[in-house]
């Protein structure tokens, strides 16, 4: 692991975040000899290492630049990706909701660039395992690639396949689905997952999430929830405090599940008088 | 750790969720020999033991209840309290900000009822700490229960003490306050936290997030950033699609910041071009 | 018209909102000699008559309130109704982008409580129309009711009957349908509009509104527009500024179309690049 | 007035607005013998005269556009402006909630581009006033032009000058301020308001919302609101039902008061038990 240490100074094979005005920023490892080239000049390695994070440095041309370890969100947000993104305000309550902690066994499909890998990674610890399945092989390559480079190999098994013929798996702690079309794989999920196991998927549209909830229906999943997360950010100005101009109005459809012995009955999920005030 | 284990059946000592018609739910510990009473009639808890989790159960009265392993959002949002609640919306975001992953060593205060501090120890692991200030004991010890019974007490060092005269930690990988006026201790912040390494603070109103820039400008934080996160729960009825009719509408802004050698140049925090734009 | 007066002062046959602490308040008529009777006293319509609006006054025990013309939004939300309320928050954005203006005639299905008849009358003027359908008489009957005591019933034409068999008028200025299946009527609508004309219509779920679109089209309207209104509250305290604690999740989404002489292509309505960017 | 007219065919002096692929559109006047450059080619003025609203026509290039009678809201939307914009969103529940109605006599200021003036004075009617402040000659220019081409010059005062200096008018019928420090005039405000008669201001920082209620309590203002609104827009697609992918974040806070004869008691208006679950 390169990224989440808790070193208070740089050290050679660190990733590092470089972050100049108007907060564009760079990530990159440190190596012995290296060099980076930004917009506002360059910057030796060599310099760079053994600084205590947070540092404050110039470029060749006296640009000035911090020196940070990324968190998981800038490198969520970061990644070199060929498909569509997952955003940290989903992932997090994501995670959350599903429980994904230390040690356990979680699995997800397709892995896309990585990303939810990667923050499931993180949450697992050495101890647990990530099994993640992708369809196409040129997008399995770049996200190993997005997770070799953090040091977090070890803990994902890629698995390389059409999850319509299953997962391997079997009493998996919770399953993340991202794929277009997950109502067709609720059968594979419900077989992997492990007795009252978790499930989520995120969907864009709302057609997808009636399809979704009539196949969870269908598979005996229960206390099923379908929510959605808007995220505003506030220009930090404290004597003219107020939201930004605009927002990412959409990202997707958080849908949850549970796999349980026996279905609820219908009405239960439908007309649940509890469900306006339930918590949040 | 008794709940998010990776078991397959229950077992003497877990911790367990019963959830009955109309999603109430109640969570208590598995004792052989032991009962629970509900308002829907009686269940023996050796009946309950080894039994694979999601099992539907009946108790003395017929009335159905599914058998479920608590997750974390359904301890956090569970808890005996005395103070105000922190949601798993808000929560989720601050863990995947802050970057909390297993092994490290982070801060928080006031410790409260302990939601975050157990959602901090479960990140955390088995190999990292948390360190959790509260100034009065009464509550420290309702937190400290509502932790022990989770298990989770061997991650937690519970502190009793006016954080007016600062943490004795240094290089922390990250701090967390949820007090009424973060304002009067970035400077303990300031100290006790690793170079680079990141704060977030929750507060309810306005004029706490104004009172707040001020004082992390001053303490030499960047990357201040300020957000509300507001979450929209679904009718899960597929033919029927539309959000329930009532929302929570607030519970607090974030405010995030990183402490840096030196500090931006005014300007780059308020008028900063890109912030509308920024990732989310 | 007894309620959006220019007057200064009360008079008999004014209807007037007396507001109490709490901010619970009562509507109803001035009459010479007439008594309220309130929770917390009783009240002399005598001693009401010829104060200025605004007025403190006080029952016979004493307790205080206010005396106030009632506002179209005070009116359309004390409405006695056996029907799903529209809200102030759509219906001025309905107002607004329909163009509903003094002297146009426009035509509204279902009349249900007569919240949205109030609101069209009102700007429509002496010298408009409103054309209200209802299939049933008696919600007709309590719609004529709450509109008759505002004094708007000679701006309101009353109409009994089901909207398969279509509309008599031609050339109506603007449609709003409040109905549970407005697809099923927009070749009637596109009859009675005039050329160019606008067509609203607020639907609960999202299903609904996958219907209405699809008709909407079939029926070749353009300018197709589907959106949703949030209106959050604040707790009015200058030092602790916050929103309310919990909101209104979900009224309706509003759907909007123009009837056109001929269909758009397809992809103008579906792939429009600009759609993300559009004026708000 | 030429725009929200009855008519269904086009004549000499109507506004229209002709609207091309990708929803671009263009709003301008009829004239005999005039004609109309676009990008995507020439349209002749007496070619478009007589048709009915809504007609699809062809520049002689052969682009299509769609021949449209401009509403209130594409007016607002579309007018030259060297001032902040108000949005349909605001506007509409601002006229809603102030209750303009026709007839009635308003007030605002600062003039601005006109927006606001223009939706005031379509609700107010032919037999209503607007009468509009503005401190600095060459914005009330350009507003007395975008007012003019509407034909709704008869219908506003248009007044120059600081309103610090008091408004000589009395009893009117609502008042809206749309200025960086309408708390420095609320005495002025309350002085020309009538009895009992509401105000609204817009301010787009949480630090002059706070201003401003100090400001409306020591004025003996009573009923004070805040709020804001946020506008979604969906993609109209019937099978990938979504929103946009952005949306406006923030254009302002409403503070809405009224008039009254003597405040409300200081904890009516802070600590009032029922604003959670006030009318929305």
């Amino acid at each position: 692991m390169v990224w989440n240490l808790t070193s208070t100074h740089t050290k050679p094979g660190d990733l590092v975040m470089l972050v100049g005005t108007g907060h564009k920023y760079f990530i990159f490892p440190l190596q012995a000899g290296g060099s980076y080239h930004t917009h506002r000049g360059l910057l030796k390695h060599d310099d760079l290492i053994g600084l205590p994070w947070g540092s404050k440095i110039y470029s060749n041309t006296d640009a000035p630049f911090f020196l940070l370890q990324p968190s998981i969100s800038d490198l969520l947000t970061d990644l070199p990706r060929n498909t569509q993104i997952m955003y940290p305000k989903d992932i997090g309550f994501v995670l959350l909701t599903l429980g994904v902690s230390p040690g356990q066994q979680v699995l997800e499909a397709g892995t896309g660039s990585g990303a939810m890998t990667i923050a499931l990674a993180n949450n697992i610890g050495p101890d647990g395992k990530v099994i993640s399945y992708e369809i196409k092989e040129e997008i399995q390559k770049m996200a190993r690639k997005n997770i070799t480079r953090l040091g977090l190999e070890d803990r994902v098994i890629f698995k390389l396949g059409d999850i319509q013929d299953g997962f391997s798996e079997l009493n998996i702690d919770g399953v993340f689905l991202d794929v277009q079309n997950p109502w067709d794989y609720m059968k594979q999920v419900r077989d992997t997952l492990k007795p009252g196991g978790p499930f989520c998927s995120l969907v864009p549209t709302q057609n997808q999430v009636s399809k979704l909830l009539i196949s969870l229906r269908r598979e005996n999943f229960a206390f099923v929830e379908v929510c959605e997360i808007l995220l505003r950010y506030f220009k930090p100005d404290p004597i003219h405090l107020r939201p930004t101009d605009r927002m990412v109005a959409h990202t997707g459809y958080l849908v949850f599940g549970r796999k349980v012995e026996e279905p609820e009955s219908d009405n239960n999920q439908i007309d649940d008088p509890d469900l306006d005030t339930k918590k949040e």
